[in-house]
């Protein structure tokens, strides 16, 4: 079996959950070299999983003629360029989401994937998820009818340090970008209007970064079902992540994924464990799937599941909650972008 | 025992309820008169539950000397009108919901009431339901924290006639109104703002006679919460009714209720059975719960749970709604009254 | 229409429950009068109700000539005898389980019931909890195929006074009795050898007045299934009622039943209420079905649907179960009677 | 890191799946080699697996100077042979259960472990099951208080082949072994006394080869408490493993698990996905925890998890089990061996 060779870009948290997965879910595939400005880590992690070469020049990894694919997992600034250059060398490229924060860098970005002509895939593992799966699978066979109300909880066990909140482009840009993605994703229509309510409930000092940490988002698509999305930055209880569509023939949830499924009777009443707390325990599986999706995109020479085109509306619509939230009103799609 | 003596004014679908609790649950009652516009509903209802009297003239009830307690179930229209006769002539009043269309008439009714000085009960029974209770009394014992979110699904099994929808007032002052209710009865402050994006997707008739079946509504109250109801009037597996508070300290959901609990797992699946569809299937317990109030509110001289305010404040924000629906923007409660 | 005159010998714990029943629930009857050797609380019963009569004397009851049916909920060691008396003097019969603790008394009882040709139904309760009935009707609907296994959880919230073990023949014919009669309907085949394995782990008094609190009984059914009950006189977390059966095509099983269905998500872990804990509240719908379908069998002259029958084979399997954890070996049914 | 090296008998099914786990989660140890008598198996684990050398001959791996543990997955009658074997070369030993279906062979092959002084572990698998871990955790916390009732629900999707059932030493030996290991791990005390009731109501052509294929177990432990097992061969709706254990202080269940959680209303009720059916899957997690159970016990120079006394007693209890069965009789452990 002749294995895809992959460089990976950036060592940091999901860099790691990237090449773990590979190394133990896709033996497709193989790591030839880990980039990071933190040659500690680049190393670490190569360490770790027996791969080669490690360093902290990103282009050494681009440039390398055996490697087909870059896994891009730095920053979210350095995204467009290292998808343009990795595009302009012929690689095929796997981005961590979001690809940019600003439109049109996006789309000069995703100009030049077409122009190489190389697969691209944007890391939404949520769609992964066998939850999910579930649910959009249902969908697809009908089994709702026609979709009229999706919900979405996407709560996070606790709020990033008030320096990342800066740099990530708020909650909308990086948190909710996941369930705006997930809303698309499963009643397949685009979303053409959006409403935020949202408040700084968690922490004052989240407000004074100029973010929110609690929100009810309600969005419209094009098919007229409606969605809403509630987020907050801190459940006590953990991550909650959980769906429900509902539709003309019938309605379909999920709930969160637990460490193990134990009830206990005492005199004090009925107990259980709480959901997995981290995302990467909760995704373990989503992520080994993406990746695995991934690959088998470059195999079989098929198109990517999750496109540059996804990566695009599902930060237009961040956008839009963004604007709807200062603005307080509802806006369109068309008003981000046309 | 003395036996409080009440009157009931209509013996429709919502009067023959609260005869029936009157008549299993509520020994410290008793029933001695019915009026209908329609004589053999009251005579009807009134033998099945051995009550002596009956009639057309709804003032033979309310100027019957005996009574102590009107219970009124007849048409909006007519509410306050009754109420006004029934505060002048002493009787204390449960009126259902919604008191009026109207919030002058609203006004002036409770006006009546006050000068008089009966008590008086609006019939939110769902306040009464053994799931809603426990999730008020947590957030009373401080389990969920500083409330953040709260969420309530209600959907109704299959819409009303199209010529109800003209009369009730609505999808927002009909059905909706009960959750309004809930929402300021829960978080346990009022509601200040309201957004709402609503669709005809169920059936275009009811578009037609200018009302919507379809709603995501986000609501802001003066303690910072958020809050979002979602209805539908049509859930083909039944009546849905679901609630969840999200706080700093914790979240409590409850689910609906079923028949029994059975589970049974076939070559095809796990399966059980659906929720309890009728709402007067769902809320037995509640509409019982909410006579016995009533009638404890009568017998100790103490205020009752469901004042004319809370009356007067659902009819309030189902207004906001429906403006913020017909306007498409989000619309303050003081845009409605002062 | 006409209602049946019914007389209720014995006004304690579960004499209460049936008035109740009736009254609440069973327009179709009416209770004439109620014996008790404790005048008292034959009165104050009676005056709860509106009853008219209230007497010392039990054969005042079965004598009254208006009285059509007699509700027999004495302590069992009379049965018999005003089973014997009744059935002599033309009364349909509702009697409390066990009917008696001697199979030769039982079925003398029996004889005198077929003899006089009057109704005769014994108070196994649980067949008409929702549930239960649920699983009934699955079987003989098919959905389980051929029955391999019934498995019975059967726990009570707190063993009853010592005092009380003596008389009531002890846990097999006091607790159990129910569970043997359940297994009996569910599986809808004769049970033809009992295994006990039982000890004395709650309370060593227990086992001094020469019962056991602990036990897990194996059946044998004549179709070939095999079924398991466990039992404890104390669960802790309380009443603990559970059911499952499993055959060729699938397995049902029916868990407790709750005052509400919250869940409480802390950062402590997810709680639940406790289920019901009082056997009146679990089986409060149980108690009432159950004397509406003794009345129905009067009215529409059908055999009622728990036989003499099946009241004298639950002691038969009981007793069973009580030789086989003496001799510590199995025991065959038709070495208790044929 | 110096890695564990490791030489694996058997490369069926079970060989498979630990091979599989030592490659994707047990990066502290390294498969050098492995025997099957079809070398075409051999080969193929091997190569898919990156694995050096695969051979026919058992010795090669035994003798090999490298190797310093023998994961022993060849059937059953070769069992007690490698064990000696390799004990005398001085590897340490992981071996499948049964150890074997005779005692004293058993006994010979502990001997031989014992006198070698090498580690020893029996494949138990299911006791590193989250589910079932965290049940004997909260055992040994004490939340249960002192152990009254144990429960373990174990039915398999389907028989296995008539021919296997012979070798296999029939159900009780093969399949209900796990679930006897399982009683004693979380009970914590020895099983004293076993009585079977079981039938052939699956397949007759099982009854032929001399098995059963359902069966009712109570089990008797030396601490007091009672158990029962209840087994089928053929769960239509898949792979069922249950448990739950009852005492003092409350209670604790553990259900099964499931590919997803989605629930699904439609008018026809409420339904979800079937158990994870294949062993493989259900116990994916478990096979994984207990090979790095056995490394860390190499490296740590601990003692192994399960014991070659764990191996034997499951048998004895296996063999009381089926001299209940075939005598109708509770047999006690004692008349097994001594």
């Amino acid at each position: 079996m002749k294995k895809i060779k992959i460089g990976v870009i950036g060592a940091g948290r999901i860099g790691k959950v990237h090449v773990a997965a590979l190394a133990q879910s896709v033996p497709a595939a193989e790591v030839l070299m880990i980039a990071d400005t933190d040659i500690k880590s680049a190393r670490q992690l190569a360490e770790k999983y027996g791969i080669a070469k490690w360093t902290t020049d990103y282009e050494k990894v681009i440039q390398n003629p055996e490697v087909e694919a870059i896994i891009i997992c730095s920053p979210t600034d350095t995204h467009a360029k290292y998808i343009i250059e990795a595009a302009q060398a012929g690689k095929h490229i796997f981005c961590e989401k979001p690809i940019d924060l600003s439109i049109p860098v996006i789309q000069s970005a995703l100009e030049a994937v077409k122009k190489a002509g190389v697969k691209f895939m944007v890391g939404f593992n949520r769609r992964f998820d066998p939850n999910f799966q579930k649910v959009k699978q249902m969908v697809v066979e009908g089994k709702i009818g026609e979709t009229h109300l999706l919900k979405i909880t996407s709560r996070d066990p606790a709020p990033p340090p008030a320096e990342y909140s800066a740099v990530s482009g708020g909650m909308f840009l990086d948190m909710t970008i996941h369930d705006f993605d997930m809303a698309r994703y499963i009643v397949g229509s685009e979303v053409v209007e959006v409403y935020t309510k949202a408040a700084v409930l968690v922490d004052p000092e989240i407000g004074k970064a100029g973010d929110v940490d609690t929100a009810i988002i309600t969005l419209t698509f094009a098919n007229g079902a409606l969605g809403v999305i509630d987020n907050s930055r801190k459940a006590v209880y953990g991550y909650d992540q959980r769906l429900e569509v509902f539709g003309t023939k019938g309605m379909v949830n999920v709930d969160n994924n637990f460490p193990e499924n134990h009830k206990y009777y005492s005199s004090h009443g009925i107990s259980g464990s709480l959901p997995l707390n981290f995302f990467m325990d909760r995704y373990t599986q989503s992520y080994a799937n993406e990746i695995i999706a991934f690959c088998d995109s470059l195999n079989k020479k098929v198109d990517s599941i999750v496109s540059g085109d996804d990566g695009l509306k599902s930060v237009a619509i961040a956008m839009a909650a963004k604007k709807s939230y200062l603005e307080k009103r509802p806006v369109k799609l068309d008003e981000i972008y046309k």
